[in-house]
């Protein structure tokens, strides 16, 4: 029976270690020493696996590198980020390469699960490994790829039900990852060499990314023209062939991020990437859009704008998950300083990473709003319904609601001045 | 009951006035007499329409102005094609309307199913109406329109089966479309207005172009570094989110023009619509990637190219739809000509449209070819099977085949270079 690590325990590592350790012996490595300390006394401040999960769990902790020694099958799960959103960064992926090349040993499986541009494993990992270990790859040790889909706060698809692709440098080693992605997920699909899964994933993940950027530009079209972007789409959906997919903001970790790692292997091949970076650059800029537009209404009901105040509700990436990594709501606060203007922002979860350090105002104190910005539609709002909301930070006059998660309510509220998308 | 007129009797028209003549009084209208006297004598060459189904009808065809003044309900099917593929050309749709505005009287309903850019119906279409027949647009006369959602040579979606979007300017109107149209089609769909249910329909075409232009792009990436792009797209699939697009070849008078009408109307907003015309110019330019493609496997397996010859096989502008309209085949025999290449090509279809006036040759008369391409995969070579095909065009060493029909059967043959997208 192999014996597992599963290298660096964020959102990915973290769900894949727990649910493996139900079924073998698994060490759980992260060089954060006070995310083992806090996963130690039960607490995942990411919120995806329970106190209760980690109190049963039979994982083994820890952040030292010698005690993966023992391991005989290394999955790694580090995040792979971008340099101001644009290049690959793939530091903390290298970085815990070179600590891995020094625990392997003959016989040894190593797996990536991190997204990356085609060809980083084999051209990148590989390398590495074989330089600092003096092992060779294919003989000595052997590599596979299988790509982490995990949809934060999403309890339809779980790493059990959602099909794992596996791919891996020669058959032996593909049946080993067969065997073990087999314990954990219903579902195994090999495909026929590592580069062709890393391409699954970021075809998967830059396809989202260009369907939402055009429907964000066909939605600045449908605003100039003040047609309900939400009734077309509704109707478009009674067509076989339409796919939904609703305007918003693009930001997180995996979908504003992998559509750069791909252009970036384009352009080291000599190709171009135009139509996958225009739409990244529609949905990074939707920012400039709600503030134009906030901006507009302003003006036009001719509301003061002398000391004016923002609230923005909602920091997070996405709706009822408490990432904010490039978060374009954060974005959408730093686009607005330039105007000088007096703001406050809420959110009703805990945030596990929070890079611009933003103090956060409790709702009821958020007196005198002359504006109300919902950046992200988390379930505690809608719950809450808007007349709460609204009581709750002073009623606002205007409200941008991007999500649009309020549209229904607010039709019949002929005070307040109402956009969403 | 009314009497309905239908103006146009293309694709959309025939279909239409066909189907609602079983269930009302209809005049099947066409400023064309060469296709009025065909239709007289049962014949459609669209090939849509059977001859049974003809001269079973109580169609009443003509194409004298004069004959649909009896009408009370006038339905548009004329085309809106693009000038050079670009801009919108109304002509057509103008000029309908300028016949139509002789004719009508009070009372009547005036139905657009042209595609359109939203606003066409009420910005153009309706003060020519009022204009010319000195009738009053909502008074008078009315208006309405219903997106067409034809789709030729798919038996599963059908006039009858897929939900009829429509929008009028007044409850009134709208009732009487809904009266109309359900005595055709099962699902009839209200929409707010005018202009929202034209854009349904320019959302719709316009966001199938942007995802095969995106797969295009990708495709591109995944050959430079060697990968199957058919067997990524097959991983992807198993990811509950990924939607199904193929890289391929977009023409016709639907996909290929539409998004060109949503960007020109955007720009007569003061918008750009970055998104939408990258991914026209991207499928735009396949035909220059098959090319490439093609010489490149010339020249890395060293074959000559003194007095070669290329068969090009499919000219329409999808499978086993007998339409040239725009079609990428013809546009890739245009760009092939600056090569002084000498070519020969294959349909075995008739073609009711065929601008290019191509001599076609048959299959079996296709010597010594150097390179064979299956720019349209019909049936026809599917069911011919590849050796029959090969052997038929005297087997080239080279096969582009541009939408993959073969890619199983070709894996065995060695002797063959084999390409595809």
């Amino acid at each position: 029976m192999e014996v597992y690590a599963i290298v660096g325990l964020g959102y990915v590592g973290l769900g894949l270690a727990t649910a493996l350790a139900k079924e073998a012996k698994v060490y759980g490595y992260d060089i954060n020493k006070t995310r083992i300390r806090d996963l130690k006394n039960s607490k995942d401040t990411n919120n995806l696996i329970t106190t209760d999960e980690l109190l049963q769990s039979k994982l083994n902790l820890t952040s030292e590198l010698e005690d993966i020694k023992q391991a005989t099958f290394y999955i790694v799960c580090v995040s792979t980020p971008a340099y101001c959103y644009e290049t690959p960064d793939l530091e903390p992926l290298i970085s815990s390469v070179k600590d891995l090349a020094q625990v392997i040993k003959k016989g040894d499986v190593i797996v990536f699960e991190s997204t990356v541009y085609p060809g980083t494993t084999e051209e990148i990992c590989k390398p590495i490994l074989e330089e600092i270990s003096q092992l060779q790859c294919g003989k000595d040790f052997n590599i596979g790829y299988s790509p982490e889909r995990i949809s934060p706060g999403d309890e339809q698809h779980t790493l059990k039900n959602v099909t794992k692709i596996i791919a891996a440098q020669n058959r032996d080693t593909l049946n080993k990852l067969k065997e073990t992605y087999s314990l954990i997920c219903d579902k195994v699909y090999p495909v026929s060499n590592i580069k062709t899964a890393e391409a699954v994933k970021i075809l998967e993940n830059t396809q989202r990314d260009v369907n939402i950027a055009f429907m964000n530009e066909f939605t600045k079209i449908m605003h100039a023209m003040d047609l309900d972007v939400h009734e077309i789409i509704a109707g478009a959906e009674t067509k076989w062939s339409f796919v939904k997919f609703k305007p918003g903001f693009v930001g997180g970790h995996c979908i504003s991020i992998d559509p750069h790692y791909l252009a970036f292997k384009a352009k080291r091949l000599g190709l171009t990437s135009d139509l996958i970076l225009t739409a990244r650059k529609i949905n990074d800029n939707m920012t400039h859009f709600v503030i134009e537009s906030m901006l507009k209404l302003l003006i036009q009901h001719q509301i003061n704008t002398v000391d004016m105040k923002v609230g923005i509700l909602g920091v997070t990436y996405k709706e009822n998950v408490n990432d904010t990594r490039n978060s374009l709501a954060l974005k959408l606060i730093k686009d607005l300083k330039p105007y000088h203007i007096n703001y406050c922002v809420h959110d009703p979860l805990d945030h596990a990473h929070h890079p611009l350090k933003i103090p956060l105002t409790p709702l009821e104190d958020m007196k005198n709003l002359t504006v109300a910005i919902i950046a992200v539609g988390h379930d505690y709002y809608k719950k809450m319904g808007l007349d709460k909301m609204l009581a709750q930070c002073g009623n606002p006059r205007v409200l941008i609601d991007i999500q649009g998660i309020f549209r229904e309510e607010a039709a019949s509220k002929s005070d307040l001045i109402y956009w969403k998308l």
